[in-house]
């Protein structure tokens, strides 16, 4: 059933009654989030080109002297279009149209900051552990042909673009690395974020392909707010959330590409997680659909070699950080969110819970330097009876 | 409806047809974990004084080496006894009773180690800001009366007990704290560990009364596996969780007093997302009940005076190092969670999705050690445009 079974969201508005759905919704969601009003143009482009278009509001409380902050952030899951036979021009051209189209329905919805899948230009093929043709795939960060699509787009449309790529460094030895660039809406190329934490599990052997990102916790200030980008696996590893949060994040996306068998169940609860102990907003986003490759490969789950990726389950959603969060999106097509968010709900999440008032952060660097010595000893009481 | 809607997964078994209700469950649970059998006895006194008891069994993979290491770990929550307006011996010694009871049916259910709820000897009563007569629950860690009774029950029922109290520390100052202490199965007392992490918001005014602990992050090495206590409000800060897994625990208890109002949302993410982080079981527990003071007092929030507390939601659980946690106990009744455990488990998640491998402490060091300069200033790049 996993593939056939369209959202969790879906299934429990159609089978629970309205008066106890509140509740479900209440610990489930943190309550129900407004929806937003998706313009008719955006609908209709949407229809045409078979993607999804859902839209929310989080709101904050209103303040005497600081006006809301008002930003519209837009994130988009999709499939590859073209074989994964075609030439790697041909498969990278048609998921740029897609997402041209994608980007224009986000325009149409006043989005301001925009945010693509992990890896968004290309099929996730490290699970074929195979170099070529797939490292064609990689580009300069600074003046690929992504990048400069997506400068294009930004000036167009007056939008920060997050564009996750995989990255050539042709000043640091042709290395590759996975990495989101940052366009302002102005078009100006802000700068990379490098993905920090590298998976070595089942079909995602990313770690053959290249090394832990070395760009450390960077945000981005950008004209609509203080951003950040938590690639992927980095999803798993709260510390790295947290530095994000210390460094001024408002927003942190995390663009991702994982399989229901592996990450399903965590997927609710990490970037929400994230959220709530950072007082910032946390975007996560999946792809969607399987992907098919010319050789056969294996999961390292002992199974018999195949060619189709398990299956990408899409689901990106918003959280907020007083605990609310968006339905996702669903499990089985393109789709685009939009969320209005008013940024003050940072500040007031902070002052509220005083999740980063209470962090102890002195506590934590001093225990995690005596941890990393080789001679640690950790403070452990043992019973000797 | 919030304090009649007995358990979220009781509504979604209730409504939802069994093939989604898989699915659901996969998707919100990592799947359906197996019932453990509850003794007859111990289901008598249970139903004669009436609180639940859950039994589940979470396994591991079959090893060639490493023989299975099968634990058995209770968590309890209640209500107060007495009325608040009693005197504090009598309050006390009905919650004692009725402990002492709930422990009598975790021993027939073979429990190994049992975790009451945060403070279980008296009603949360910082809401009031009141000090006496309150103060006088506070009891010497090693040697007060609460601890006599565990040792007790620890020595009869060969059960390691973990008992969350309000500590008077008569060596230094008659200072409180909020405090663990760990009694071995063979009623020693190995030790104590403090609340790292103290609230500031709501009724929960504990920073009235103590400071953060200073017992830092100790690990109790006991006959049945590597323990630790993340007490209540340091369940928001990952970095607490996670140095408790750097010190080597397999199991973290969570004991708490929290309310709907407050966290509900957020309870089943919290836990389970460190379970997942850290490769260790985490188990969450809550109180259940409104408890009623004599005088009456403001919560901070605009709203006018009261002598009642928010309702303390109950629905302890235990997640898993595997993404998969138990049911929660429900949200009004006092309860026993009974939980079989294989420890192989953390282990065989840590070989499995490499957490522990990739988390990169030694970047998080320096990172956090610079970040707390006074001077720091963040890798912020910002958009000149």
């Amino acid at each position: 059933m996993s593939s056939e079974f369209v959202s969790l969201e879906q299934c429990l508005e159609t089978h629970i009654p309205e008066q106890e759905l509140k509740e479900v919704k209440r610990i489930l969601y943190g309550g129900e989030v407004p929806l937003l009003t998706i313009p008719e143009q955006a609908e209709k482009l949407s229809q045409k080109h078979n993607f999804e278009i859902k839209g929310y509001q989080i709101s904050a409380a209103k303040e005497d002297l600081t006006s809301p902050r008002i930003v519209r952030v837009g994130i988009t899951q999709h499939s590859i279009v073209a074989e994964t036979t075609a030439p790697v021009s041909a498969q990278r051209a048609a998921i740029h149209e897609k997402i041209t189209l994608m980007t224009e329905a986000a325009a149409l919805c006043g989005v301001n900051i925009l945010c693509f899948q992990e890896l968004w230009t290309m099929p996730y093929f490290f699970c074929t552990r195979e170099k070529q043709p797939w490292c064609e795939f990689a580009e300069c960060a600074v003046s690929g042909p992504t990048t400069q699509l997506c400068q294009e787009l930004a000036r167009k449309y007056n939008m920060v673009i997050v564009s996750s790529i995989l990255e050539r460094d042709h000043t640091h030895g042709d290395t590759l690395w996975n990495t989101a660039v940052v366009i302002s809406n102005t078009g100006y190329y802000l700068g990379k974020s490098r993905k920090n934490h590298i998976p070595r599990v089942g079909d995602f052997s990313e770690s053959t392909y290249y090394m832990e990102g070395d760009t450390g916790h960077v945000v981005f200030q950008t004209h609509f707010g203080r951003i950040a980008v938590n690639i992927c696996y980095g999803r798993h590893h709260p510390q790295n959330w947290m530095m994000y949060g210390v460094n001024g994040a408002e927003i942190v996306f995390n663009p991702s590409a994982t399989v229901g068998g592996l990450s399903e169940p965590l997927w609710g609860v990490e970037a929400r997680n994230a959220a709530v102990a950072n007082s910032y907003f946390a975007c996560a986003i999946n792809r969607v659909g399987v992907e098919t490759f010319p050789n056969e490969f294996t999961s390292g789950d002992g199974k018999s070699a195949h060619k189709n990726t398990d299956f990408f389950y899409g689901s990106s959603f918003v959280a907020a950080p007083d605990g609310s969060r968006t339905p996702g999106l669903s499990r089985t097509r393109d789709g685009l969110l939009v969320c209005e968010m008013d940024l003050n709900l940072c500040r007031q999440a902070k002052d509220s819970w005083g999740f980063r008032m209470t962090q102890r952060l002195d506590l934590y660097a001093s225990s995690l330097s005596a941890a990393i010595q080789p001679d640690y000893e950790p403070p452990i009481i043992k019973d000797l009876c």
